[in-house]
């Protein structure tokens, strides 16, 4: 009998994809028969990017990839990843204060699902110091963003802030 | 001549109250003649319980215990300690992050009134994770609430959600 | 041939300017032959003092040293950095999460332009807990500022909060 | 052609085994195709057991699991992962200061061979706080030993301590 | 029936007395009806002044207080704390790695005793660096202690390096 | 009249020197007319190198800049800082326990001096992991060391563990 194929789950606002989002992508893809990177649509901050924008912007990136694909999702994570037939949550780590809210949220969802795992893998160091609030900002003061982001996101954020 | 009563107060937004408020209110109510509970009503962000039902919310949950009984403030809590000849302030830490906030706030009270001090005592391990925030996130998407508050509670966020 | 200059920059919202802030400027200003207070205007938090009423506040403590002077600007740091010839920022360090956000912060900017650099001091222990978020809630609540902001400082809160 | 096989290496001291390493294991081999427990040898700080005691207690623990075994290992870490053809390391975390040290050790690894990962879990909150460390003192002193550590291993730790 | 003596203890090694531990005993006895200073007989590192060395110097500065006394134990505290009849354990926090510390302390305490409970209080912040490994430090290289100990430890201290 | 000229001390054990020291004496020199790399002789722990070997691995890879020398001390740092006529601290932070350890250290040394300022900057992020304790090991285990320091660094590491 076929063991079942090991389907992880990388859930995040992706307001937008960063580069570090990207490197955690590319290197938890190997955990997995199938990764689904879930764009988290209800939040209690209106995001720079509709659902769509960014569901567009993170499938551009990651077509070259033939095991990962991208969907949103509007409901408890614990609940979206039994529909998904998922059983590991994929998160990346940077700093220490990622480190509080993830252990907030990884023992949350345990609580509420005991059957699903977090793992963690660490962002290149290089990529490290990236957060999207301050990507926001340095794309508002016109900055240059290609440290941060690809050159499609670079684009799009540049559009946003009407500096295209 | 008899000594004073010593008298503790657990300030906080209790936006409801947890099962980690109550295990420290639990634990911390044996430090004193008498604790009260005090419910802060001035708040930067609009909370979504009103004072009087966050008031009734703990009276609810605090009614078995003979020393514990809870107030509203809307002054500086130094001020309101004075008032109440309250000399300590109980708070709970759960996670670094609490710790940071908890050393200024204690810090800055120290400043306003020497003569009244900060203990803290540790939310046991069950409850560390719980956060007011992500409770309220988890009843805003239907999930079960049960192993982060009250039953009683828990009822009174599903109709804050119109969920029942 | 002259040495050129050393200009530091030491950048913020100074949203009242505090005790805390004068101390590092007093520390800091030993390392730079310049060194330039300069004022955030462009903020997503509404803040309570205006970019000028900040500037003037600023201005009317550092008087008393030669080599200090404020201005305000509305642009990239790094980019601002670069206008003034100024190669090295300043930045005062109280606790950890200060710390967390101050590692992204000057990372960025390292990957905006590696040729300038940060510099830390540490914040006097006795103006550690201050933050400008407490001593608002505290001026709100007509609390004693004395031992968080100068005079004229403390003056200028009361008049906003409509308690003089 | 058939995938190859995902193999997983614990490393750690194990001096000795804890019960929140077990839950690492139990909940790690869901992860890989094989776990390997692997025993670090060399130790600057003489550990309390042998090897040979190390590996026999976790041997004893883990053989309910089809798909674990343990093996000692007296090199760099990373080259034994490519000597068992092993791409993934896996690691508990605790708490923060655990953090730091998995931190340093995982972007110290993936310079020595960027082809390996390290993935993390986070410990069950109620297994949070047993460290080794603490554990050997409440053995020496004859404390109770059920909840931090399984039954054979509490029996070691008396003999190691002449208390049984 | 007359309410039972609330017995608090504050355990550590002292080698030797800071005036940060004085100041956590001074704002600490408030709490109880009697405060037993707990020195801690058996420790993995040798400590630089003998137990009853340790008792001495304590019992010189708590002979003012009238609820104060100093005993050694070598024991689990937990055993300690039951045979002393006290319900509760006082420590003091100063920075960050001190909580990690406590953190695991206290909850491997609670598991070893669920009924005794730890409550923290925080090092007033002029006392907050004052480690005893940096105390030492400083006196074994002949600098003034003035700051960290009291004169007739700062005597004691001279006396071990040979510098009196 | 001539402004005296800024000295700055790098003080700590370098042993052995890393590619992280080297970063922060590049970045530092700029600050200061002087840099003195300061190697602390007296150490609780025995080093893996002696003093001598420390100076002149250290003096190998500074010769290169005009303004930076090398010299060991053997008393408190705030003395010899005195005696040099330096007037400033310089540190790295790389990582959070560094923070904890440097904030004790530099209040500390606040209190011996308050004249004497410490300043801090960042550890380039691609040397952030290097801990000379990691270094060392993976010197031990015959790991490739060219990531972490120089070659001339490196012979002297493996001369050390015989494995030249």
């Amino acid at each position: 009998m076929a063991k079942p194929r090991h389907i992880g789950v990388y859930p995040g606002t992706f307001d937008p994809i960063t580069r570090g989002h990207l490197d955690i992508i590319e290197r938890g893809l190997k955990l997995f028969d199938v990764l689904i990177v879930a764009v988290a649509e209800s939040l209690s901050k209106a995001p720079l990017f509709e659902v769509d924008e960014r569901l567009e912007m993170i499938g551009h990136e990651i077509k070259k990839y033939g095991n990962v694909r991208v969907e949103s999702f509007d409901s408890l994570l614990m609940d979206y990843m039994r529909k998904k037939k998922a059983t590991t949550v994929l998160r990346g780590l940077r700093v220490i204060s990622d480190f509080e809210y993830e252990f907030q949220m990884a023992l949350t969802n345990r609580k509420l699902d005991p059957g699903i795992e977090t793992v963690f893998m660490m962002t290149a160091e290089n990529y490290a110091p990236i957060s999207s609030r301050f990507i926001k900002e340095i794309a508002r003061l016109g900055g240059n963003l290609s440290a941060f982001v690809t050159p499609n996101v670079a684009k799009k954020l540049k559009e946003k802030y009407g500096l295209e």
